[in-house]
């Protein structure tokens, strides 16, 4: 990423329900300027862009203008990196599918990528983070969802229609008893290691035993795996269950996909990645306990190295330099 | 593949534990020439050179000698791209790394590229085959075991160690049941979709009904897949269901790699594909439904159009032109 007489930075956005965070980066992956706006409020996507522009400006005028803005990368919900489109996103106000490339381009006139957020996570990895150097690498990002982002050969996989990469949905239990996913299916790995899936794991553990529990004082529907962590700090062994029922599911859904691309390391992304050694260490177990033995001791799992208020900005940086 | 002015044939080498064979093919795909050596019996791997290029000689010779021969291309078992070795070959009788590639390099004075079985087929169906023209598909071989080559962006993902692709010990069943796997762990896909994986399905299903079966007549450690075809054909139910509970459990995990590199489709190959729509069509619908919302209708399951005899060697050929 030596760019010597190239444009020296680039735009990176972050598009989330609520918000949207404009950085702009430099070759280092510093963020010299930082903006954000709702991204609610604006049911006209024209409206959206362009108050963003406006808010960009200030930003802009920092690094010596547009001139000097080698590109911009979007990090979206259901962004596709090859039309350059937002496809139906449930979490957003806009219906159906979004230009939102080619809007950011005739407003800017610099060329625009698109992808969505954990691919953008995984290349803010490859550019800036403890993937630097690696060309294969599988980032799992812990969230709302469960997302993944892969890299194969030191590109993103995209597939035939730019939405490879849902290692969220693997299914991890085929029976009846696999939980319900929001994609209408039942069982998938996201059902059990999002937010959501934490927390339905811990309503699970309290009901089903007596054991006092610092988790029981809290609301049983929003319980959070830095609630879990905090517990499991006081050597709370429900706290600890969860971790250990949640850790062994990673790890032997990362041994699976392992059979698909042989990675160099897993990068964990997320919420639940605070709870450090007491999510790591299961998924560590359960993943050289589930390895197929060619690829035994090949892969690193690794925490994500980006502060998570950057990681996002960063990531979608990182495609504006392509 | 148009290769103006550049020499006009590669050699292809099938590699299997009893037999090696030799196809000399233009860039259409004709296999203009071919000899074949025992693969046994030849302690020293430099006999096995030695010996190969011999019987070469006269295929050679009719398309005008090794000057217009532009490379050469081996599918071996555990053979690595990488490294040009095999590696640990459990079926051969050289034992640890065997610089294939290098010798054969040698002794011919070309560039030769080595692959496993799985990724020639798959290079085999891209370059003469079903595939072609495609960029994102993942080939499914189903043989004395379940083998795979994915292609992601016109490319065999190799990953980090060049074994990437082992789709056939995806876990599919985690439970206590999951059958044993040669791999030393349980309920691998291999164990139900490999050859040996349906004579145990039919061997389980034998065992729990007593309806008349024309399999019944059979030696039951050996039932084929052809074998349940035949019966199949006669209107056996057990047969029938044989082929229900290898294709569900095929389909569904498709839907799962699906997931992974969302390809335009997948090719299938080897014994259990001679059945037809007995097998094709509980694939199908076991994928049509346990595919995820966004990918619906996007791919297509194919069979290998490769005659089965010429497959492995347009495969391994297929190789020899990069």
């Amino acid at each position: 990423m030596e760019l010597a007489n190239e444009k020296p930075y680039v735009i990176g956005l972050d598009m989330g329900g609520t918000n949207s965070v404009f950085g702009i980066v430099d070759q280092r992956g510093n963020i010299v300027a930082q903006t954000a706006i709702k991204t609610k409020g604006h049911p006209d996507i024209n409206d959206y862009v362009k108050d963003s522009i406006e808010a960009l400006q200030p930003a802009l005028d920092m690094v010596g203008g547009i001139e000097n803005i080698r590109g911009m990368g979007i990090g979206a919900p259901n962004g596709n990196y090859y039309s350059g489109t937002i496809e139906y996103a449930p979490n957003l106000e806009w219906k159906g599918i979004v230009p939102i490339a080619e809007l950011f381009e005739k407003a800017l006139g610099i060329p625009v990528r698109v992808t969505n957020d954990a691919n953008a996570a995984a290349m803010g990895e490859m550019a800036y983070g403890v993937a630097k150097g690696m060309k294969n690498f599988i980032m799992i990002t812990l969230g709302t969802g469960v997302g993944s982002g892969i890299v194969v050969d030191g590109k993103l996989v995209y597939g035939c229609d730019g939405f490879a990469g849902e290692l969220g949905h693997l299914v991890v239990d085929h029976t009846e008893e696999g939980r319900e996913c929001g994609c209408g299916r039942k069982g998938c790995l996201e059902c059990y290691c999002s937010a959501t899936g934490v927390a339905r794991t811990a309503r699970e553990f309290l009901a089903k035993s007596d054991a006092p529990s610092p988790l029981r004082e809290l609301d049983p529907d929003n319980i959070t795996s830095f609630d879990v962590f905090q517990a499991a700090e006081k050597g709370d062994q429900i706290a600890l269950d969860i971790f250990n029922f949640t850790g062994e599911l990673l790890g032997r859904s990362c041994a699976d996909f392992a059979t698909f691309s042989s990675p160099e390391a897993f990068v964990f992304f997320g919420g639940l990645c605070k709870a450090g050694h007491y999510i790591m260490d299961p998924i560590k177990k359960a993943y050289d306990e589930h390895i197929l033995n060619i690829y035994k001791g090949k892969a690193q799992l690794l925490v994500s190295s980006l502060k998570g208020s950057e990681a996002a900005v960063l990531g979608a940086s990182a495609i504006g330099w392509e």
